[in-house]
Order: structure tokens, then sequence, then C-alpha cells
């Protein structure tokens, strides 16, 4: 039977032989995934279910980077409870302090996935390795210390709607705004438990990095998983991480797409999503005399190299307006020093930035950059959800690092080409 | 009459004569302080007292560094009460996002204090400033609602203990462990309400960033202030800052003093205080097999670019033991980017050190680096009482940067020059 991406990497990693969308499938993971929120509850279950050792000591990671630097006296106890947890088990990729990135950004970095893989994190926006043309997906923490325990989980094979982009990209377009365009046609339940496959010349063109902030947002469409065809450009990316023996992957020829889905990008504005849903999408240029009180250039949609290097493009010369809070946080350590060595944060800094160190921090509402009441903020996050950064009366606009960095500036979201 | 150099700031303030330790004087102040904790009291007495307007919207300072950037909604609503007070005052020194330092080391940089001011801070560390020669004090909200509104405060002329230091300074012994020495000699009372006059070779021979380290602590000790004469090295410091005007400043001869202590350094090892009260003072040599779970080098006592220079020399070329988080936290914008552009940064990361945005952050069990029952952290700050960074089940032992740094590379508290 011809295989779509996601049916393809399901099929190489179980035994039963998949024939169709829906089917029930136990499969064999490549990586279990938990950070400093969810791990402790996996940890309690993996505990209650009479679990005593992870599969492989080498397929778990536990990333302290929700809270960390710990906020709080609860946020250090969960990550003591995730230290003591990966000392026991002696879990080879335990990362909390100076080593610790953004989940999403740094696995990839670290090598620890790539092309053909299943990832399942106890994490939302797992899906983020799709750019690499891995098969990932979040999941509960009870699911998560099963996966732990046993090396294995089920899915039911999820029908796949496969999405191309054509056309031509305008300046200060990337790749956030082409999800935000698909998250905006197809509403936050247009994918409900679809692979998404991402196809065409766009795509073709697009980074790696680009290709992970697509992923990253499947799940904003309801994705199951958000998956990219692995080409040269994942392979060389995977090298540079280290990693040996990966090899192309693509769709094959007939496979069976539930729905085909092409939508042109030429003389596409920058998108933003509106609160309090990331489907709520309007052209930049629609949005007219919103003042913001916060900006946030960071996340594991938006955190890579190239996205600093955007908002440092558009921020060099200039000054966030007085009053703004422009808050910059780079993705992982590797991401911080290489911006530090390129000069953007003297950019930033020169522009009135405060720099943090690697966190989700502001994204969920954890720490560093939280809002109050009438504030409102554009992001380069993925959730705009009420209250998701602060205050139930706060405001999240999410856009991609151009239209962020723009918005400082002016105090208002404004296309940066009109800056 | 002649006076000790807290006389003699007080009496260039008032117009009642002083003629004795113990005379209550109504006196102008030179500058008002408060922060992200304190201020929104001060505003809520400020209204309550039926005042308008600040008495001299050039000389109140707001500084919000305890919580920001904000870690919670309540912090982001408690900098919103500052702003939006700072706004509807027209107050000229309000800090926050990109321009926010730790108070105590942005105020002196900005050249805001200087020698023979008054500074009334609702800070306790507020005598940090008596470095520069000023006599500046801590004081409870209310009060500095009080003094926002009059711009005059009044103060029971403090008897003033004279402490000279005198002696050859040990390698990787410098300000603070002075200051902690002082301290574990006559204990957290042994000032009370008295103030602290710093003299001799070696406070003649110490920087002005080791002098504001020192002064920073006389609140340890019980101090009402801790005054360094302001000589040759202050007024260079001042204006690098960009005051003019400034003139030394020391005690008349003659003055009286309630008591004279002098204590040699020569030989002195690097001073630790231990669990949990600043007085409870060791060498470091006494302090073996004391593992830590982490290290912070920061703060309004040791957070300044000399500071940092120390750790890092320390530091260079080796790494945090593995499962120590080592914590740095430049004080202001323009220490970050100075360490920055001398390369210390890399250093630090090397180290396995996170890099922090200037904040107060962890030393008042703030955010970015709070502690879980049961750990141990070594840090340049100013109080290790109990649950002082955290977990009352915490401890925190306070010392210099270089010893700090040491203890990061060990992996328990050691003598860098056993390292």
């Amino acid at each position: 039977m011809s295989h779509t991406v996601a049916e393809k990497i399901l099929q190489a990693h179980t035994d039963e032989e998949i024939t169709r969308a829906g089917q029930i499938v136990n499969c064999r993971v490549s990586l279990v995934l938990a950070n400093d929120i969810t791990a402790p509850l996996a940890i309690k279950s993996f505990k209650a279910m009479g679990a005593a050792q992870v599969f492989d000591k080498d397929k778990v990671a536990l990333v302290c980077d929700h809270f960390t630097p710990n906020k709080d006296i609860d946020s250090a106890e969960q990550v003591k409870v995730v230290r003591d947890f990966a000392r026991k088990m002696g879990i080879t990729h335990y990362y909390e302090g100076g080593d610790v990135g953004v989940e999403h950004a740094l696995l990839p970095e670290l090598g620890l996935v790539g092309p053909g893989d299943i990832v399942v994190g106890a994490d939302s926006h797992t899906c983020t390795y799709g750019g690499l043309g891995a098969f990932a997906t979040g999941m509960g923490s009870t699911d998560i210390a099963g996966a732990m325990a046993l090396g294995e989980t089920w899915f039911k094979v999820p029908p796949t709607i496969r999405v191309a982009f054509e056309g031509e990209l305008s300046p200060f377009v990337g790749a956030k705004d082409l999800i935000l365009r698909l998250i905006g046609s197809i509403g936050v339940s247009g994918a409900l438990y679809r692979a998404l496959e991402f196809c065409g010349p766009v795509i073709d063109a697009l980074s790696i990095e680009g290709r992970m902030t697509m992923a990253n947002m499947a799940i904003e469409a309801g994705g199951k998983a958000g998956l990219f065809p692995a080409d040269h450009k994942t392979l060389a990316y995977c090298a540079v991480a280290g990693r040996t023996g990966d090899k192309p992957l693509k769709a094959d020829a007939g496979a069976s797409y539930e729905q085909d889905l092409t939508l042109s990008v030429t003389g596409m504005p920058p998108q933003v999503a509106c609160p309090h849903l990331p489907d709520n999408v309007r052209g930049v240029d629609e949005i007219k005399g919103l003042a913001v009180d916060q900006v946030v250039i960071g996340s594991c949609t938006n955190g890579r190299i190239e996205d600093l290097r955007e908002a440092a493009s558009v921020l060099k010369g200039r000054k966030a307006r007085k009053g703004v809070r422009l808050i910059v946080l780079p993705a992982t350590p590797k991401i911080w020093r290489q911006a530090m060595a390129e000069g953007l944060f003297d950019i930033f800094m020169d522009a009135g930035a405060v720099v943090g160190p690697p966190t989700c921090g502001p994204c969920l509402g954890g720490h560093m950059g939280i809002l109050a009441g009438g504030e409102r903020c554009i992001a380069t996050t993925n959730r705009n959800f009420r209250g998701r950064m602060g205050s139930l009366e706060s405001e999240v606009y999410l856009a991609g690092p151009a239209v962020a960095a723009a918005s400082a500036v002016a105090g208002e979201i404004i296309n940066p080409a009109k800056l």
C-alpha cells in the first residue's frame, strides 16, 4: 500500500501492516520527552504503574525549560522531582541550568530527533520535530509514563491533509505567516487528529528552522502531527547536529490523502493572530492603532537564530518606543551565544530590549514577562488563549519576528514594510 | 562642633544645629527611592495622606527590579501601579524593562547619588550609597510616602562607630570579606541604629565598587548607615556618572565617635557567612565537604563589573561541577554589556552558567533561581535568613565572587586558592 509521510513513519515502527487511516497500531518510539511541568506527573504515573526502569536511558529526554531558572519554590520542587528521577534512572538526556534550552529547539540542535523518528512528548508542541520529517506528537503525562516504561505506544493512524504552498513570498513574510495563514483558513479544529503534510515550492525553499516553526503550530489547527518531507536540507541540518544514517523521506506516489489544500502566498502580507484564538488571523495591515505594552521574541516557535536575525534586521538602528517592554529570549544556549557573537545582542539592547536566558517563560504565562490586566502583547509565540500570558484581562497577538520587532519600534502593531 | 561624616551630611541638610548624637532633626532629602515591591505600598500611603504631587519629579526614583521581567500576574499588577503613578506624577527617573538594573547598582551608575547626599529608600540596602559618601538609609514605605510628598524627613542623629581596616589583603580577599568579617565580629545588632564610618589604609585602597559592597551590608549589622569619606576616587567615579560639583568629604578633626574599632586583615582568609544569619561568619577553610546545588553571582552587593571580572578570573577554563546550577546576574544593563564586551559571558557559559538579565531575582527569593527543600546555595548576595532564597528547608551561604565561583567548580564550598 502507498503511504503518506505519517503512515510511512508509523509503518516503519510497527510489526502490523498499515492499510488505512483510523487503524490502531502499536509503535516503537524513538524518543520520549517531558519537561519540568509535565515530567513530575509522568513520573508519578510511572511509579504508580509499578515501572522500575525506563525502557532505554538514552531515549528519554527530560528538559526543565518552562519555569527555570526556578521562578518559585513550587517550580524548584518540581525540578527536583525530575532531577532525582533522572539521576535514579541514569537518564542521559537530562537538561537544566546552563544546559537548558527550550525543549523543541534544543532536541533538534542536539541531534536527538530526525527524519523517520517517532517522538512522543508530554508537551503539545512536540509536533515541532515534524519539521525534520519526524512523526512527533504531544500526549498526556500518563501516556508518556507508559511510553517511558515500555518504549512503545499506540496510535490511531491519522488521516493526512496535504497542504501545498505556492507563489512568491513578500518581504517580511515567512514561515510563521504561512502557518498562521493556514490556521486562519482551516480553523483551530481544521486538522483535528489529522496529520498535516506540507509540500510545494514555497516549502521546498524554506529553511529547516522555518519548517520547524510551521510544524510547531500544527497542533493549533488540532493536528496530531505536522510533517515535512526530509530532503537534502534536512539531512544537512541533522549532520551538523551530529546524526548519522538519516535518509531522505517522502510520501509514496499514490498515497491517499483525506484532503488536498493549496494556498497561494503571492501578495500575502504578514499575518497576525488576534485574541483569543490562533485562528483569528488577519493581514497585519487590517490592524490599525493597536498600542502594545510588551513584545516577546522567542519560544519554541520563533526563538531560533534565523528568527533573532530577522528581528535584529528590523531593530537595527531603531529603538523600542518608550513604555514598550521588549523581551528577547533566545531558545537555546547555542543560539544565545551565536546571537551574541553576531552582535545581535548589541542591536537588541541598543533598542532597549531585555535579553533573557533560554526559557519558555512568558509564552505560557510562566515567568519572565507576564501581563497585567488591560495590557496587550505581540509575541512570536504560538498561543493567544485568554490569559495565556498572564491576566485574563490581557491580550496576546501572535506574529512573526519581523512584525513583532516593528511593533516594538512603532509602539503599535504594524507592518515592518511601513516602519 | 566637630562632626563625623554622618553628622556632617545631616547638618548640611537641616537648618537646626546638630550638637549631639540622639538629637532629632528634620532634613531635606536629595533623593527618594522605591522599587516594585515597596513603591505600591508607598503610593497607597501617599494617596491616603492626600498628597497630590511628589515634591520634585527629578528627585524620586522608582526602579522595578525585584520581580521583573514580571514573574507572575501579581508582580505585573504591582509594576503597573508603579508605572501609572510615575506617568501621572511625571517622574523622571522611572525604570523598568530594558532600562532596569538592580536599584543600588543603577542609581550610582546614573549619577543620581553622590557624596554629601541624603538618600532615603524603601529598601533596606539603600545604605549602599554610603560607599560614595552619601548618608543613605532604608525606611518603611509610609515614611517614604511622606518623603516623596514633602522632600524632607526626620532622623535621630545616629552615634557613629568608626571602623579602621589595617594590614595586607590576601589573594581572593576583598570588600565582601571585609564587611563579612566586621559583621561576624560585631554581630547583626552590633551597629544597631549606628552609623558605621569606614577608614584606614585598606579602605583608602579600595575601589568605589568595593566600598559600595561594604556599605551595602551595613544594615546586616543593624547600621542606620555605612559611610565612606569621599576622596579623589569617589569624585572620579561620580564624574564618569555625569555628576558635577561634588566635593571631597571627610569627618572633622576631633569628631566624636561612640566606638573605635580596628580590624587587622593580614592573613585573613576569604570569609563565608553560614546559615541562617549574616553574622555566622567563618573563614572559608573552616568549611569542609559542604556540597552546593546552586551558585548565584550578582545582586546589589556583588553584581558589578569588578565582581564579574573576579568570578570570571576563577572560572576561566573551568567548568561548574555537573549538577551545580551557576547563575550569573549582572546588576545593570551597562554592566551586562560591559561583561559581554570583555568576553566574560563566554567564560561563564563555557563554565555552564546561565546568564540572566539584571534583576534582584533570587537574592530575596523573588525569581530566577529559587531553592527547593534540602538545597544549598552559595551566593554573593547579602542575606542568608532562613528561607531567604526559597524553601524554609534550604540554606544560603554568603561569600564574595571568587569563593562563589570556585565553589561552583568544586561543587562544594572552597577557598579559590585551593582550587
